[in-house]
């Protein structure tokens, strides 16, 4: 029986490591593999030989469940583009010796949009060389904005706590009876979908947000305060989501303008985002109470406030790798297909990563409004089943327990 | 039989509607009490004479358990500061006229240090003008910082978020093997606690926060960029939580000296925290990565993450609020008096409330560390008794439902 290797890659979420317990848990199940490695902080653990026994650390069906319950990549991430093997010969060579030394058959990399480029270019240069190693990518991103998948494992996480804080904020905001602007800035430099999922709790009753802005539509500063003085001239409180990448007609990002005339104590250039630059655009032009709320590394790493669909997925879809794997696939990302909203149904595939990395999938165009400071019905019905249900997880002295990967080098098995 | 008012005021809490809901259960309960009305937006509710009929809106005890799991003033909050009777004649007329109208034999007021000070002008106008009506404060805030009482509601809650938080984002900061700094800046503009219960993640075998910056003891930015290279020769990450009220020796706010060089693109002054002021005196003596990080307005409405200890409690306060009323108490805030951290026990009782108003309970200074970037054991066993255990909410669609006060103006009861 051959080994299997995982790795995690890039920015965390809260749900990378159920895909993790999923395929460590169905290697076991299998039967069919042997040894269950992984690589700490990514590929570049891989060139470093940084490789520990998995199996080993889980000893009941409770670890996998705090795993799961913990956020960002238990095995550490790292940000490392894989160069082309014509332009790296000795980090191929490393990774290759490492495949060698552990007699690895199957290789798993959890990540988006830069791993899959990973999975794209080793399934390749193993194929050319003639080696028998299955690779297979696993998407995670909470900006949901990695291609040939109807949604990504940790965006219903992320969205879920955006939308829940989001509804916690608006009540936040009704309690004083005089007119305010607040302003919630959300992650995603490029695509929407997280500060879409903020307009989730109009559909619990809450009377806000009333302004959203995506970043797949030019934002226009004098039509923002337009927006803002007619929404005032309805209710005294205006509540806006608005995605941290958002960008001038110019292409340009609408925070990047601001800051570049700002510098701070130091004379350093002054590092702040869009919700600070849309605080001061209202107290300039609109003159009442505004303040700027950032949700912050909370929307990735919230492991307190998962979906349990997006819990269920990951750890399904880590699960189907292992099993695609022994089926003979490589070059490959799984992706969900969605089969239907209601009652919500997916099936998992996998499709060439080639045909994934490197492009992005952005909300469509006729999923926001005409206006461009709000999403269509379209959006909520794609949302919605995202994130059902809550995930209780194991606490002591009040707070979660986090799961922690033992961090010893494995000698190889012979 | 007298009839009870009840108001909210100051900034909101995750637990101030369980107190709300602790007082009316008790109003009902006690059949002592005949029209439960509540007073919009607080004091000045009282004063414009929006008064609602509270009791009608619940109609079974689920909608109690819902409201307790709302963030957030549900009737609503006002900062104003009652001025001295001969002061302010047609205010006390007002109000006067209001209670007459309504023939209020009881008031509550949930509030913190400001509203207690109401509490306290009132009872003596009463007194002064032979009325009988019995005046009682309730305490709640996230800073824990009203004196006579061992900690007060709310304060668990925050205590909790920020706990979890961290934790959270201490995961976030070790995934990538660099040299990385990351600062929390946690709310209290003069008392440290919110800022110590970020500690907290260490009795669940987190390794940081390294540092603890408090307002008590005066911020030294030089020994602030010593303590930090220190914590970087043993770790490569290192991890900060510091309040926003932290002040340089000769008293001003840390961030206020950094503010005053710094003006937006429209030459406003530039409203940051200490959060981005330290990030900047890091980037500049320290040169690694660097991020801060505000918590925000989560740290005081995310009713998603509250403590059962807390809840419990701010119901429970509530609910003798009534009872002491009922004796005869006036001019007093009711009270925990912590009777043993293992088992934890507390018991409620009432202070007058004029020891109280206007002044501040502030961390001790033994329980920070000598050199003033940590906190001690005993501070560790006054907190976690006050984030125990977790509060099941209702859902919809995934998300918290909220409880709806319906505001129209009650007629009085003939």
């Amino acid at each position: 029986m051959r080994n299997m290797l995982i790795a995690q890659s890039g920015g965390p979420t809260a749900a990378i490591n159920a895909s993790l317990s999923g395929a460590i848990q169905e290697a076991i199940r299998s039967g069919e593999i042997g040894q269950v490695y992984g690589a700490l902080n990514g590929i570049q653990g891989v060139v470093a030989g940084t490789i520990v026994d998995l199996k080993a650390q889980f000893k009941t069906q409770e670890d996998f469940s705090v795993l799961e319950c913990t956020p960002a990549m238990a095995l550490g991430s790292c940000r490392f583009r894989l160069p082309d093997p014509d332009k790296g010969k000795e980090i191929y060579d490393a990774i290759e010796a490492v495949f060698d030394k552990y007699d690895i058959g199957y290789f798993f990399y959890i990540g988006g949009n830069d791993s899959m480029d990973t999975v794209d270019k080793l399934s390749k240069y193993f194929a050319v060389k003639g080696k028998d190693v299955k690779v297979i990518g696993i998407p995670k991103t909470i900006d949901n904005d990695l291609p040939g998948s109807d949604h990504s494992p940790g965006f219903g996480s992320s969205a879920k706590f955006i939308a829940t804080a989001m509804q916690e904020i608006i009540r936040d905001c009704y309690v004083y009876d005089t007119d305010s602007v607040t302003i919630v800035e959300i992650m995603g430099r490029h695509a929407g979908w997280l500060t879409a999922s903020a307009a989730l709790p109009r559909t619990v009753g809450a009377r806000a947000p009333h302004l959203i802005y995506l970043p797949e539509v030019p934002f226009d500063p004098e039509q923002f305060i337009r927006d803002v003085k007619e929404v005032q001239s309805l209710t005294r409180n205006c509540i806006v989501a608005v995605s941290e990448g958002v960008r001038l007609a110019d292409g340009t990002f609408a925070a990047e303008n601001f800051q570049s005339g700002v510098v701070d104590a130091f004379g350093h250039r002054y590092l702040s985002g869009v919700g600070k630059y849309l605080e001061s655009l209202v107290r300039d032009k609109v003159g009442c109470k505004v303040r700027s709320i950032e949700l912050n590394v909370l929307q990735r790493c919230s492991s307190h406030l998962m979906s349990a669909t997006d819990v269920r997925e990951a750890r399904r879809i880590g699960s189907y790798a292992v099993r695609f794997a022994l089926q003979g696939h490589t070059g490959v990302m799984m992706v969900f297909e969605r089969v239907s909203n209601k009652p919500y149904m997916v099936r998992i595939d996998a499709k060439p990563v080639s045909e994934i990395a490197n492009r992005e999938q952005l909300v469509p165009r006729d999923w926001i409004n005409p206006k461009g400071n709000d999403v269509t019905e379209e959006m909520f019905d794609y949302l919605l089943p995202l994130i059902e249900g809550e995930v209780p997880y194991p606490t002591v002295n009040g707070m979660p327990v986090h799961f922690v990967i033992e961090k010893t080098v494995a000698e190889p098995v012979k």
